[in-house]
């Protein structure tokens, strides 16, 4: 834990979007005395990141939709010093120095700090790739590079767009990209799309998919990118077929951003992400932090985990926020709870999979059921499939997974619940669960699968 | 417990809607050699009572919707000896013998049973005022009365409807009316409509309910209906006004139907409905109950409660048939989840309101926030109200109420399964839900009201 922090003492934050700006809000709302820095490398601060493939997809019309409280609001409203192109580059936990280079004007400048949250984030992965490097090849994380991809596509003539990588990024973007009428070729090294969902529940996305003209080519590993007309990227190369395309994003998972904390002698943790106990302190007590960069306890294994998600690093920053300036909040944990749209599809996971669980060496089993989303007859009630994956020695419920139409994903949420909960599968079937025909059948599709889930261990 | 059901035993279950037929259903597929045989008094089973008020309103078009299995369905594919037009009429526990009325041919027969389930429901109050048994004037909880109501309109030429008491049903009505173009004004003896939530929380209802045109008289008893011309309904009198109507719906709640249970000397319970236990086995062991007809344990007070719910009845009504069999299976208990939709709202609630914590003498606070249902800016993005009440001294959850636009109301399911594993604000505020812009914001309104509860808690 950091010391109490002093009267007017600092607070330096490294990173200004979800966990950053979370822990500076939260670190003003309780001390109106401590000075509090924020370094951001970008231009931009607090903004939606998840919202991003729906400004390219222009479903959100406007650039400030997505950035609410811009940089100025912090420093007028909540005297946040706030510093742009701002790039934390050396930090010493023992002396409380952190060194910036100031990415505009040039030049770096060292901060003196009581205490430090890194919220530094993650960084999307780029292949070193023949060819990755050209115009019109994107990746996606940050905001200024999905205003690079919307220009791209405003400005150009773009018919065809490949996107490699089938994840939660990669589909949205189909989705968005099919939404500005384009040919969309996905590309994807593994024998499925989703890796974070079973194999079976994968399927139900990828005939969505195919149903919605997508082009899905798995099991196809990228080889480069040539360029075309123009010099920007024309080609993409995979499996020896050389295909026509216009642009491509690069959506091959994201790694966390740690050369600060790793070069200050900071521990990370087993995932290779930054370690924090549960006041998401580092191994250094003037050093905390939040979302993206580092790991948090999961709920299910109780070991560390690496899953980024936007609903973690804002738990996380405002715990490091309130902890940074003489606070003891703890953080509960993870269950990696998450859901994308895709098409007409809802898509949510919490808690383990099958696979997850056999990999985790936990003797699992699940249930699969297929229910609707609303009363039988009830105008726009839509198919939604639930697996429920649990221990078969405990009936513990180990994770969830929910696809289907309108209305579908938030019941994972249920799940998520009952696993911070430890509950067995039939404590969940006991559950009352809100019925009227237009929002759900009388069985609720969790409790139907729980019921299942039950029938099953008793077996 | 009654005894273990013998080889080629006769189960005899009263009522074959949700609790009965779910019994008689569960009974056969563990006991394919017992005898079942279901006493209906009227002429349909099974059906989907909630959904009744889309039917009149056309939205579910017609009638095999709502009846997805019927009396010939369950005799010839579940073996189920299903008698229809016959009422239970006497009881003897101790001999086991059932008396039921053939209301269609006349005449009593007796039947022998080793095993018996009451799932006999609830029928709705109909007060015995002047003119309350004019034509034109109708209850509604059996699809006889619904069809009788949608005759009404299909056949005659009505165009103001009165509906009394703004419970669920009334205001489910009251869009199911103003949909077929009816002008529609809702008496209320309450100075508010849905007693089931906070005042506080009623009033965004009511809201509504004048922005899509009803008229609503709060405050007003009725006094008497008076004949117009044709003889059916033509005014109601209510707080010494005198309004024209050509149809009335008294809809002022339902008790449960307990005249066989009491005359048998089945103890009644301390709401009036017939006690069981966690099996649902009544003061007599051969005699089970289920559904609208009986009590069951609230999971917040751990008293008997009686809540009348489609969802609790089909739940009971599987716990009574396999048990009625001899097994031993336990009901959870009850949290009085429900929602239902009025006119553009999801109004939904579970656990206790303040001012039902208050009544059981619990230190009782809350907390309201205003979110929304997805991100910010993205399409059909909707308010949402959230009302939390906690116990000020352990912070435990004793309840809380949602209402707001499409995809509001199910986010009960989340506090319904915190109230089932006893969850405090704190650890609720602490649960990993998922996020996508197209279907939450960062922060789902529950985690922000459970924030606020937190904080409050700690001030």
């Amino acid at each position: 834990m950091p010391p109490a922090m002093r009267e007017g003492g600092r607070l330096v934050v490294v990173g200004g979007v979800a966990a950053g700006m979370s822990a500076a809000s939260r670190a003003r709302r309780l001390r109106p005395d401590v000075e509090i820095v924020v370094l951001e490398k970008g231009h931009d601060v607090s903004y939606a990141s998840c919202s991003i493939p729906y400004f390219i997809a222009e479903v959100i019309p406007d650039r400030d939709t997505l950035v609410r409280y811009d940089a100025e609001f912090f420093r007028r409203e909540r005297k946040i010093d706030v510093r742009l192109g701002a790039e934390a580059v050396a930090l010493d936990p023992r002396a409380k120095t952190v060194t910036y280079e100031d990415l505009d004007r040039g030049g770096q400048e060292s901060l003196e700090f009581d205490a430090l949250v890194i919220g530094s984030g993650a960084r999307p992965v780029k292949p070193p790739l023949p060819g990755v490097d050209l115009p019109g090849v994107f990746v996606l994380k940050r905001l200024s590079e999905g205003e690079a991809i919307k220009s791209f596509l405003d400005e150009r003539k773009v018919e065809r767009a490949t996107i490699v990588g089938a994840g939660y990024v990669g589909l949205e973007m189909a989705e968005a990209l099919r939404a500005r009428g384009l040919e969309v070729t996905v590309v994807e090294l593994l024998p499925r799309v989703l890796p974070n969902f079973d194999a079976d529940m994968s399927e139900i996305v990828e005939r969505e998919l195919l149903d919605e003209g997508v082009i899905l080519r798995k099991e196809r590993r990228v080889e480069s990118f040539e360029p075309g007309e123009g010099g920007s990227v024309g080609y993409t190369v995979a499996a020896d077929q050389r295909v026509a395309t216009d642009m491509v994003l690069v959506s091959v998972g994201v790694r966390p951003v740690t050369e600060l904390a790793a070069g200050a002698g900071i521990a990370l943790g087993p995932t290779g992400a930054i370690g924090v106990d549960a006041r998401q302190v580092t191994s250094e007590p003037a050093v905390l932090a939040a979302g993206d960069c580092c790991e948090a306890m999961h709920v299910v294994t109780r070991k560390p985990a690496w899953i980024p998600l936007g609903t973690t690093a804002n738990k996380q920053g405002k715990i490091a926020g309130e902890n940074a300036v003489g606070g003891s909040a703890q953080f509960g944990g993870i269950a990696g709870t998450s859901v994308a749209k895709i098409f007409g599809l809802e898509a949510a996971q919490t808690g383990l999979t099958v696979e997850a669980a056999e990999g985790e060496g936990r003797a699992a089993d699940s249930v699969r059921i297929k229910a609707r989303t609303k009363s039988h007859g009830y105008p726009g009630v839509g198919d939604v499939v639930v697996k429920l994956v649990f221990e078969t020695d405990t009936g513990n419920l180990l994770g969830g997974q929910v696809i289907g139409r309108e209305g579908a994903g938030k019941r994972v949420d249920t799940l998520a619940t009952a696993l911070f909960a430890r509950m067995t599968v039939a404590d969940l079937a006991q559950i009352d669960m809100a019925y009227a025909p237009p929002v759900s059948p009388v069985w609720d599709p969790v409790l139907i699968a729980a019921n299942q889930a039950v029938k099953k261990l008793n077996r």
